[in-house]
Formats: structure tokens, C-alpha cells, sequence
């Protein structure tokens, strides 16, 4: 068995650029630890390369590399003893679905990463990303989506293009606001539709908000102003649902 | 008007070491931070003091100590530029309502924040944490309720006890279960009821379980095994609020 042991290998030093966004986006791969999510990749056939930790194994039919736990610190983002590092390769959708969650400068990783593992539960097609919002392929984001980013479309766009495009082909255009719109579960989804969720301190810009169709709002205790951005999401996203169980 | 400057100052020691739980539960006084937080915990009646940047000023009537931004950075958890820290008092209410979560073994500070956040929005009488979860007073559960801390009832108690205790007084505790159960949104609420929330990985621990009266779930796509403990949470708290807003 070969093991790679110098952090100035050749490979080791380009996998750990992918620490930063601009070498994911140059490469189209990016780092994921845990087992949990290198199997899920696995399974999801995106998984490229698995680091091993030498003397260890990992039962999976791909490229294997073993090297030094030095080597797995130094590209690790957790401060555990961790065994694995995979490479997993982007997916990029060539299309979307009828039911989309659009997010509008949503900034906090763990929001986004619970955002797409509530849209695998509750049958979303497509998560679309507006330019200004966190990177999909951050650390914390793949951790908090627990291995459902492999199982959810996510696109990168333009929103106020998009919105229009899809607006051209009869989709709904949904926003939320406390102030003014229907309450959330007396609404009925239409075959199409996009739930536009804002950013975590100012919520949906004036340009998207100029482009919704319908507003909703979920009902709560006039002491609170609003609930975090996953939360609200995912309610949503909930009640939408419930016509795939009725 | 006198400012502190030095890190060796005994009030600036002392609070310095509330950035450790055994301190904060020592002195039952926490550190808060960001001006909205300071002026939900003044609102509340729970200040007791701000310690404000040399220069600035915040209009609240409560003692203020002046000191530099070295002192400021030190006690800081935040890594911006903040004017103010603020110290509020523990409130330990003396007893709980009728509508009340359990939090069995939660250890995510953000998920914490966010059910608090959440029970707030959706009229939950008392959290009530048990023995093994993460500390309440955490900075990061405080910035992830958003201020509500301030206004949910929040106990710390031995579960097992608390729920006999509960179990003979009428309450019912509800479980989440997806093998098995009612479907959360045909589920009548009785008037006093528990809500118990598990662990982020493993779920409600085995000893909790065996004293769950009914068990809900969450009707979702089969391609996915959970949700996140905070989303669940909040799901199951928005559909039994309905009962307020019908």
C-alpha cells in the first residue's frame, strides 16, 4: 500500500485549495467528511476520490488514496479524528421541476444546508440559488443538509431573469410577508409555483418582492417578529406537501 | 467619566469568566451581545449592566461601565466591532403551563435558539431542558433565539421525574416517532400536553420513550430519514397553535 505523508504532494496541496470557493468553482469538486456523507455520494454516483486514513479502509468501489492523519487534519474542517475526506463532484441540473424554493441572498450556511434537507422531505424539484447567497458547496451547508444534497437539484441563477422566465411559463410566484396576504394553510398551491424565501436579517429584496405574485403568511404570536429563515422555509414547504398525503 | 482600561481589572476578570457555564451558573448572570439583544433583555427587566466602548452611548436607564475595545474584544464572542456588552440576570421561572417541550439530550446551541424562537411564535408555555443538554445561557443559543430567550419560560429539570410528575397531573407526552404514530396534522392537542424533542443523531433516548403516551410523525418523502430537530420541532408547535388562529 502506497501512503502519501508530505502535505507538499502534488495532489494534497490542490485538494486543499478547495477549501476556498474560487478552486471549487475552477474544479467542480469539493471536500466532504463524514461516512455518512461520502456514502451518500457514493450512492448518488458523485463521489470521486476517497482519502484514507493509512491502515484504515473504507468498503466502496472508487479511487482510493491513503495518507497520513496529518494530511487528513490539515484538510479536515472538524477538529475530530476523522478516518475519510472524499472528493465529490458537482452536479449541475440541466433543468427544474414544477415546485421550486427560490432564495434570495439567504447567507447563513446552516440555514441553507436545512433548507435542502427539508426540500427532500417534503418533495421540492429544484432549489435555486440567487448570485448573492452562500456557496452550496461550503463545509457547513453539506453538513447541515445531512447527505440530502445529493438528492435535491440545486441550480446557481440570476433570480430576476429567472422570475420572469418563469412567470412567462405560468408559474406562481410566491413571497412571504407578516403584514399583508393569505394565510399559509388555506392556500392552495398551484401546479407550478416558486416559494421566494428572503434574506435572515432584511428578508426579500424590493426588486423580488416587486415580482410576487401571492403573498402568504404562516400565523404566530404578534410578540415575535419573524422565525429564521429555515424555519419559515420549511413550513412551508410542509404544508405544500400535505396534497402528495392526502 | 471614568473608563476601564485594563484586563486586569476585577469586574473585567470576573466577567470574563462567564464566557464559562460553571461561572454563569455560579453567579446566575450571563454575557449578551448586539445592541438588539441588550434592549429585549432591558425591555424584559432582565439588564443589569452594559458595558459601553469608550465614546459611545445607549439610551437605556441602566448602570453602565465604561471601558476600551481591548476590554470589549476580550469578552466578545463576536469577531465585528461591537460598542456594547450587556450582562442580564438568569430568570428561573417558578413553574410551567400547560403547553410545554421537553428537550431530551440536545446538544446543537443553534437548534436550541431556534425552538426557542419558534416556541415564542407559536405559543408554548415553558421549554423545559433536560439534565444533558447544552447549556441555555451559551452565546450562540441566546444570538440563535433572536431575543426570545427573553421571553419563553425556560427550566432545567431531570426528565424522568418531571414527566411522572406530568403524568400524574394530566399532561400528555408526545413523542415523534416515524415508524410509527398519528399523522401530526390529524392529531387533536390535548389542553396540557409535552412535546419531547431527542438528540440531533440519535433521537428521544430509550428510558424517555417508554413513558411517551402517543407518538405523531411527519408525513415525508421516503428518501429522507429525518428532520432537523429544530424544523420538527417547530412543525409539530405550528400545527398545534392552529387551534389559536381558527
Amino acid at each position: 500500500m502506497e501512503v502519501i505523508t508530505s502535505l507538499d504532494n502534488k495532489l494534497i496541496k490542490r485538494l486543499a485549495k478547495l477549501k476556498d470557493k474560487k478552486y471549487r468553482d475552477l474544479e467542480d469538486i469539493f471536500l466532504i467528511e463524514t461516512e455518512h456523507l461520502i456514502e451518500e455520494a457514493y450512492r448518488c454516483g458523485m463521489l470521486e476520490m476517497v482519502l484514507v486514513l493509512e491502515n484504515e479502509d473504507i468498503n466502496l468501489d472508487v479511487k482510493k488514496v491513503y495518507v497520513t492523519k496529518n494530511i487528513l487534519n490539515k484538510l479536515s474542517s472538524l477538529n475530530s479524528n476523522i478516518k475519510y475526506i472524499g472528493i465529490a463532484r458537482k452536479f449541475i441540473p440541466k433543468g427544474y421541476g414544477n415546485r421550486l424554493i427560490l432564495l434570495d441572498n439567504l447567507q447563513d450556511p446552516g440555514n441553507l444546508g436545512t433548507i435542502i434537507r427539508s426540500a427532500a422531505a417534503f418533495n421540492i424539484d429544484t432549489i435555486i440559488l440567487g448570485n448573492n447567497c452562500v456557496d452550496l458547496y461550503n463545509d457547513k451547508v453539506i453538513r447541515a443538509s445531512e447527505g440530502m444534497i445529493f438528492h435535491v437539484d440545486c441550480l446557481r441563477k440570476d433570480l430576476t431573469s429567472l422570475i420572469i422566465e418563469l412567470k412567462n411559463n405560468n408559474y406562481m410566484m410566491i413571497g412571504t410577508d407578516v403584514n399583508e396576504g393569505k394565510v399559509l394553510n388555506t392556500f392552495k398551491f398551484p401546479l407550478k409555483f416558486a416559494i421566494i424565501i428572503g434574506n435572515e436579517g432584511n428578508g426579500i429584496s424590493l426588486e423580488i418582492k416587486n415580482l410576487v405574485d401571492k403573498n402568504i403568511y404562516i400565523p404566530m404570536n404578534k410578540k415575535t417578529e419573524s422565525l429564521n429563515a429555515s424555519i419559515a422555509a420549511s413550513i412551508i414547504m410542509y404544508e405544500m406537501s400535505k396534497v402528495d398525503y392526502d
